[in-house]
């Protein structure tokens, strides 16, 4: 096949490292199916069902928003032990819709699992029936409008029809881009992992926003392992691994109404019984799974609208991880310093403006500042050696990578986030000429 | 004299609202001198002097960031009971320049105390000797370059020696245009009362800058009257009011190295004395510094880069005032609502979800929001009549009111902020289209 999704993507993307895909193909358990409802104005799928024939553990993080998505409830209110489809649309948030847009989950939930049921009776050894309530659903688009149950229901059997229980790496790419909004590219990633003796896939799709601030819309990561997992210890592994990838990505608090995050353990690989999170076996696992989340932020973090770097802010040796996140997400957040990023200008008196303003108690005669390999300030002063036109010449880098360390301890943050580009910022690149 | 200040600045201005100026003219006690140190590469004023003749009481409010520039440190540090003067330099904040940054004030301080010495025994009746502690500063522009000491030294004889003792409305022009940096407009303001029968002058400059979260670049605000006011009831007033204004342009804690709003009052004028800030007769004062103060503080929002819309959130009806406060930011600081206004688009979910974030509990069932007069939400609810064409077009009005009612309790706060435009936004302009 001719096709090459690297080239195909290519002319819409902006930052080279996040061009390359990784090819995902078949896992055991997870069949996938994208149509379109008609949802968008232009032709485009905005429908995507993740189908589980064998029903699957699962765990999800979602929004810390005090206003939550009609959806977001429903996945909340139905605690089943497993889940056998995750129903994904785009277009509509299904947010603050109220009792219709609730009443039409449940609609479409018994659709999909009348449909379902009728394919587990067709194709299943052993058919079971599949419940309403065993089915999630991510949405994502407008808030405030009412929810299109119709157009969604009627293009249930289609959905369903599509199914086929092998996946390849198309189908995969059909559904990272049936989840989009205002995404200009899909976000796909993998690693492979031992667990024991047996090799294990974990697939993971997201989606974020043309947004500056990713957190501030819908952010959608699904995470699919044929691995078999307890769903208490899914949702340990989750929630640890997402402090440092999607929420480093996003401030405190600062979420949108249909955050979600959800990861689903297929059990078709057999290995070793997993008992507990500090399970040696689990290890690898743990580690490729904070693989594929940092890899699915740092590509929502780089489709930013107008993105042109991706900026990497470690902070070190403070009191407290607390005060390092505080540090890195007042630099991430800070609109001068991501403006004079765009303007490739290594105006490092933004940086410590950001530092200032974080809050956090700093000594400034202990604080040390470094642009990728080139130190700035070393313990409060300018390094003698520092030139403007080296550091003008790494601001060029696709990849921006800021040093600070406050000398004030031993733990670290780091936060990921995107320049300022555009005329928009015109006055503030060039504050300084 | 055919000079018409509106009709110079209009061409630049992009808020009509904003494009009106009060004329400035004599205050007494206060003179003024401008003169370009060469700080810039193009010519233009960027040294200005406030000289007050005979001392005047003064108070300030300074940044909460946890790294000071050297000139806050030098107001901080020199506390006496009246100053003689206030030189601003633009260009260069004076922030991480250490020692040198410090020791440049003391020179300079001691170059102007000189000078103004020197004019006090050739005008005054009874000279006094004025010290170089009884000199403040405000400094604004890049951080971390070397303070430029020499050039401003160089140019303060001649900075004093164009002083003159009446003022006019050119004067306060140039002082207003003196301490800009990327502003696209100078900032003034006035208002007139009573304390007691006499008639009190209240006027105010500032500065802002081109970034869209002013808190985060340097914003100084200098207010004159000719009021006899104690220290310490200046600094009550002072507090307070800032609070609703240069604060209600700002995040809590964010604010940059350099902020300060300063008012002096020169007690030229005699009225009855003022012992406490309870005192009836200085309420129609607190009430003009209040005009004076929210008017300057909207016009540094008004002038923010590529703002075409004063965007006021009023937030109503909330436990405390903190809630309020917090939920009014979290509007003004979404990009999402930001964007959707400088598309013109009534997208009010994007108002929920940034409600949502806020932390705060809220119980949608009480919710309402409104632009200007019309009714969006109503009780949670949209309401009834709620027409699409009718928000769209009142989202064409320069200043846009937002209005959230949670039903909670009795406390409000008002935030002010603007949008966000130009091309960078398009994606998100055009979100629901």
């Amino acid at each position: 096949m001719g096709f090459n999704l690297n080239n195909f993507l290519s002319s819409k993307s902006k930052n080279k490292r996040m061009m390359e895909f990784q090819d995902l193909d078949h896992i055991d358990g997870v069949s996938i199916s994208t149509v379109s409802a008609d949802l968008y104005q232009d032709p485009r799928d905005d429908l995507v069902l993740f189908y589980f024939r064998n029903g699957v553990n699962y765990a999800s993080v979602y929004t810390q928003s005090k206003i939550i998505s009609e959806n977001i409830k429903w996945n909340l209110h139905y605690r089943v032990k497993k889940v056998f489809a995750l129903l994904v649309n785009a277009r509509n948030a299904n947010c603050f819709t109220g009792k219709q847009g609730f009443k039409s989950l449940e609609k479409i939930a018994e659709e999909v699992s009348l449909h379902l049921s009728e394919r587990q009776k067709a194709d299943e050894d052993q058919p079971v029936k599949i419940k309403p309530k065993e089915i999630i659903f991510g949405c994502t688009g407008t808030i405030g409008e009412p929810f299109p149950e119709t157009k969604i229901k009627n293009k249930i059997p289609d959905l369903i029809d599509k199914i086929k229980y092998t996946q390849n790496k198309y189908i995969w790419m059909k559904a990272a881009l049936g989840i989009m909004t205002t995404d200009t590219q899909p976000k796909m990633a993998m690693e492979e992992c031992l667990i024991g003796t047996s090799k294990i896939k974990i697939y993971g799709i997201a989606k974020g926003s043309g947004m500056i601030q990713p957190n501030m819309a819908t952010t959608l990561g699904y995470i699919f392992t044929d691995a078999d997992i307890p769903n208490d210890i899914l949702k340990k592994l989750l929630k640890k691994n997402v402090e440092k990838t999607f929420n480093a990505i996003s401030c405190d608090g600062d979420t949108s109404t249909n955050d979600m995050v959800t990861i689903f353990s297929t059990g078709e690989i057999k290995h070793p019984k997993i008992n507990n999170i500090n399970d040696e076996k689990i290890s690898e696992f743990d580690e490729a799974l904070n693989k594929v989340l940092l890899n699915l932020a740092k590509r929502v973090v780089s489709d930013g609208e107008g993105a042109s770097k991706l900026v990497t802010i470690n902070v070190e040796k403070c009191r407290n991880e607390n005060d390092a996140k505080k540090i890195a997400f007042s630099i991430a957040n800070s609109p001068l310093v991501k403006t004079a990023i765009a303007g490739e200008d290594p105006n490092w008196g933004r940086i410590i403006m950001a530092i200032g303003k974080a809050g956090v108690p700093i000594s400034i005669d202990d604080l040390s500042i470094r642009l990728g390999n080139l130190n700035i300030i070393q313990n409060g002063k300018i390094n003698i050696n520092y030139s403007e036109s080296e550091a003008a010449e790494y601001m060029k880098n696709d990849n921006i990578e800021i040093y600070v360390d406050t000398s004030n301890g031993s733990k670290n943050f780091t936060a990921y986030t995107m320049d300022f580009t555009k005329k928009y910022i015109e006055i503030n690149a060039d504050y300084r000429s």
